[in-house]
């Protein structure tokens, strides 16, 4: 499958490296040196520090949007130098790599998941590194056409690490979800989803803390500059935002918070 | 014009989306499945939420360093799920991309002006991302070969909105401007044209509140570590700065503040 | 030797023009426009601004991940617009290219340095942004393959300008450093090198300031969370961390603290 090479694969980067250091770039390097005809994007260095659930859920909003063959790289790497494995799963006409720490959650979860390989440790490499010694030369030669079994062995996909994703919980006349992510608008990204939304009808509000908001919106700007709102959005998952503000400062709310989402004849 | 193929096309990004999440990173997957050989530039994510005036800015300051058949995409959106047009401009031998609220005012008002678009809206797109799901595929389906009339329909110039940019002014003995951009180290961008200071001759000195600054220098390092300096900045503007230090920081200015360049004899 | 072209070439960037302003991506821009067949990488644009040494740092720690023909672009150049000459060196069978200033130092003081040239300066560039004017033009003619002669004159290597570079120094039972970086995670990174841990032998300790680690270990894992250790770092240098934490905050820690690694009979 990785033989046909018409167009230029891509290589995704999802890291807590932070763009201070020359962590990052040295990735690329390692990576254009075993193949440098392909397209790399980052998809975020931000992710906080070790947290391995916000790097899945990242993974999760992303990859649908790229072309199939393309390999997502994620080092949210706690263990590194220890013994825990390196994964190479093949879901959804990509690739996934990843330290065997529940980083590659939805790809194991994934409703079209093919295989799951433990990759080869080369000799001679770091202890704190492996983003850079392991999983960039791997991802790259896949790109390059090699096969999973050369650089892997495959192993059953149930002895792969699992995090509990959030879902947010329905019942007859309410779903109770929570805030998963705070974005860099202030926007509430939570666990409950359109087709929850959907299954509860038109009719209905959103609660966080002491804030309601009395309908799910179509557009930012349906309500009133500095009004807060209720809309899906871009990840299809239901979001508190302020029109041209910012929700997490307004109305205080963290990773965490509560969110109901229920039929207003209910209330 | 888009079919000759000697070189890789390139399409920038400016938008507000900061580099916390994967908004960025998603939208390089769309425009990469639509056209996998093509060079995509970050110009700016930093843009203030909103900001069209700063984008638009940005967009002045960049444009011409790129080739020809450079394609600009500008996403500074807060009218995005609304009925505002998202508008596709020729000219300079180069397109422009972005919603019809005035980031791509620099485009409309130059030169070498074209033609303008309205972009064919998909089905099934969010309200809250067209960035994704409607300016990436349009950049990438133009950077492989596209037609403007493939992806949209031509309109009148007179019907796209236009900002007001900032323009200093000028008199027989001053000229009057402001900053207009503070930059990564503190640099004051002002309005004032290098054309404007050239026609006011050499004898001329700077004020910005206080600090008056006897002369326009040719390179930062003319005065002394730590002193205040005016000079013809890379943008082609005149900039006030610290040599080796923060003027925004010293001097206490902001985006606004009024600076006056005059001839010295007739203060 | 840089006329095959079997593979894309790879043009880095190490600045300190943050990713606020278009000085990134308007180099790229240029780059772009003489050669559009070059992968660019940013390994750095957060080193602080003037701070040559940081630089110079960061280059070491990069450069050898690079695949051959890598042309390195330092673009930290307080003294822009001056006399200062721009120096494109041939070290290591790759390019560097940056202001006479000492942050090319890796490169001039490299096991494998072939030339030194000065860049020929074109005419009607700008006083403010050499990397822009001269240094990106400069990367892309060599990335696409003309020689060094064409766009420079070959200089003495003495006639170069050296940083000193922080060393570590070796005593019969101890090796006295300090913190010369400290990255996104708040490990801090020494100048004492996995050589100089070697050769103390395994029964050693490393102290800094009142905090003493018993053990030089193998992996941040092999001490209980928020416990301190040190290790040997992914640039082959002794580095102090704290396990899932930051060691720079715990430690309240800055650059240029003392380190001291020393064997344990001897304390």
């Amino acid at each position: 499958m990785m033989t046909t090479r018409d167009t230029t694969p891509t290589i995704t980067l999802i890291t807590d490296f932070g763009l201070n250091d020359e962590y990052v770039g040295v990735m690329k390097g390692v990576i254009y040196r075993f193949c440098s005809t392909v397209n790399i994007v980052d998809l975020c260095h931000a992710v906080p520090p070790q947290d391995t659930l916000q790097a899945a859920l990242m993974l999760e909003a992303s990859y649908r949007y790229f072309d199939r063959r393309t390999i997502h790289v994620v080092v949210i790497d706690p263990g590194v130098g220890t013994e825990r494995h390196i994964l190479l799963i093949k879901a959804e006409n990509q690739i996934f790599i990843g330290p065997d720490n529940g980083v590659l959650t939805p790809a194991l979860q994934s409703q079209h998941l093919e295989s799951c390989h433990r990759l080869t440790i080369p000799k001679n490499i770091s202890a704190t590194f492996h983003g850079r010694d392991i999983m960039a030369p791997a991802s790259a030669r896949l790109a390059c056409g090699e096969a999973p079994n050369e650089i892997g062995i495959e192993v059953a996909i149930e002895d792969c690490m699992l995090l509990t994703l959030p879902q947010a919980t329905s019942k007859a006349d309410q779903v109770i979800g929570e805030v998963i992510t705070i974005d860099h608008f202030g926007n509430l990204l939570t666990s409950i989803t359109a087709k929850q939304v959907q299954e509860l009808g038109k009719d209905v509000q959103v609660s966080i803390e002491t804030t309601t908001i009395p309908a799910v919106s179509s557009a930012y700007a349906n309500v009133s500059v500095d009004a807060p709102l209720a809309l899906i959005n871009s990840r299809g998952r239901l979001e508190i935002a302020i029109n041209q503000g910012n929700a997490a400062k307004t109305l205080d709310a963290a990773v965490g918070e509560k969110v109901i989402l229920e039929k207003k004849s209910s209330s």
